[in-house]
């Protein structure tokens, strides 16, 4: 591929012709020197240092026989451009998360979460128990190969300049919220605004928005959202355990020899319990330092609102899976598995989270 | 080492003699082939059958390089002598639960679960943040170098002949409830009875026991307990996330190239995860057919009661870690760590789980 179609491609952003690295899979005697591009900013905690540790850590198993360069997002292809990147072969490997590429495969966005949805341990029972293979399906067509490669665990309700009280409360707010946690804040009367991360803070310091979620307490402290909203609402009930993804090529996948492919999945895995490890363990710090340090005030949303919220968000699933056989699967596999741990989840972890306090 | 030295260091069951495996680690270039014990019965579902799947994914990703032939409790040596085995070099890997050991190493029973304690969730967080070193330092003067295997996710409260409304009623309670969990019952006035698997089903069907706990749903229906008393109480307060252990041989640990090492890390993590995803997701069916198909009858221990279990289990945590050194230094690591997410969990799991139903 030339230079030329490599940007025509990919979209890449303008780069020294140095900087770009030669687009093979193959380095010879056994050996694969792969790329990996991911959606995230350079050096984001546990997301991007995320995708470098497993980097090092496949080069360790497999004895330098897997070499990945990993590129943030916007080094070598936009953020936005990693599915593209991955399903044509540019690079092998990429890391994001599905619902991303909502427009282009409206499937995907049960991958990562859904309103009232799954918790991070739903999830990963889900994938562990058909719900990779479905995922598998979906992306077959792409020529990609997806693996769970992370969660954020139970994420925040988001940052407010005003209390919210009641659905009528969402009338005319303008929120940052993607996805299919966005939906649900439009069917209740909100205004739904898309901005680059960068844009975010300032933003919400300047009024042009009114709220906005990110992640949870240690990534939303970093964004320094408590300097320009004061109220800081829980549970995120838009996001109840989004799961990271990585893409891999089929085609690289299937050059690897098994042991390789094996090693892959595993270390991919790995990666998986590692993210969640760190948000668990990171936002129980930060979620200290933000109420003590920065007199962030809590608020949770009350218990009406969640119940309409999860009435809207029920209706706007329906909606979406309605929109292609695809979708309409998955969501029924979803909410089958949804239900069929849900009477234990009432049982065992819900007791737990009683008497923790 | 000779075959009588071998029985006599590990306690093993007379074998023909052609059944022992040679205890060889190497089997020259560059390839191993190693030996595991466990402390579970043979083809038991998840545990057993997780030990089996783990062997032979290493062996995929080793391209055979590093072979593991598991054998179950009693096979090679008798389940409660896999400690000895791994430590003494008799075999190279085991896996059981660190709280069979607390005889020997009173600390280990910190990492496997604590009345009240954290969840597998939490389990892993700590384990991933300061947690495994210190397990790794408590097994060191063992050889032994252990990494987190597997989670039964919250437990259940057990089974019991007559209902438990109040502290008073477990007052001459014959409860079979190993480790810590049976301290408490033992400070409640009940008296704790320890059986091997085979005899806990009869013991509680004739009355000589009037309650057991086991696990949760999915294992306890195997066990056929709803057949010999009525009452199945949640929560496993005693058990809130128990984790599973791999045990190596640190000398043997040491013997495998870098790539090795990591690479048994990194399947022993994957095995950690997939054991809760069969757990979650196996447990909630197992309680739909417990219900519909038993007429199980559920029964949550009440608030009251279970703060009173609090306190003694917190009196009975304080006394334990008294003991020695270990058991203090890491009870210590363990509240500590408990604690600084125990405010994240109320704002992000609590609330996940008041939704659910």
């Amino acid at each position: 591929m030339s230079r030329r179609e490599f940007l025509k491609k990919t979209g890449a952003v303008a780069l020294g012709a140095t900087a770009l690295p030669a687009p093979k899979a193959w380095a010879g005697e056994g050996k694969f020197v792969w790329n990996m591009v991911t959606t995230w900013p350079p050096n984001l905690p546990v997301l991007q240092t995320g995708a470098q540790r497993f980097a090092e850590r496949v080069r360790e198993m497999s004895g330098g026989r897997l070499r990945i360069q990993v590129y943030a997002g916007g080094e070598l292809v936009p953020a936005m451009g990693v599915f593209d990147a991955v399903s044509g072969g540019t690079v092998q490997l990429g890391s994001g998360a599905s619902y991303y590429w909502a427009g282009k495969v409206p499937a995907a966005q049960w991958f990562t979460s859904v309103p009232f949805g799954l918790n991070a341990q739903g999830m990963n029972a889900w994938l562990g128990n058909g719900g990779l293979q479905l995922w598998e399906d979906i992306y077959d067509p792409f020529n990609l190969v997806p693996r769970p490669f992370g969660n954020t665990g139970m994420q925040m309700g988001g940052w407010f300049r005003s209390e919210i009280n009641a659905l009528a409360d969402f009338k005319g707010l303008k929120m940052r919220i993607p996805g299919l946690g966005g939906k649900v804040v439009a069917m209740a009367g909100g205004t739904v605004v898309l901005l680059p991360p960068s844009e975010i803070f300032p933003s919400l310091e300047r009024g042009v928005i009114d709220a906005t979620e990110w992640v949870g307490p240690m990534h939303d402290l970093r964004m320094g959202f408590y300097r320009a909203a004061p109220y800081y609402y829980y549970p995120g009930w838009h996001e109840p355990g989004s799961c990271l993804e990585l893409l891999i090529n089929k085609k690289a996948y299937l050059s690897l020899p098994k042991d390789l492919q094996v090693l892959l999945d595993t270390a991919a895995m790995e990666c998986n319990i590692w993210t969640l490890n760190e948000f668990e363990a990171g936002n129980g710090a930060a979620l200290v330092e933000l109420v003590e340090s920065h007199q962030v005030q809590l608020r949770r949303f009350p218990d009406v609102l969640l119940a309409r919220l999860k009435q809207l968000a029920a209706e706007s699933l329906a909606e979406e899976a309605a929109r292609d056989k695809a979708s309409q699967r998955v969501h029924a596999a979803f909410e089958k598995f949804r239900k069929k741990i849900a009477g234990w989840g009432t049982l065992s972890e819900k007791p737990y989270y009683d008497f923790i306090a």
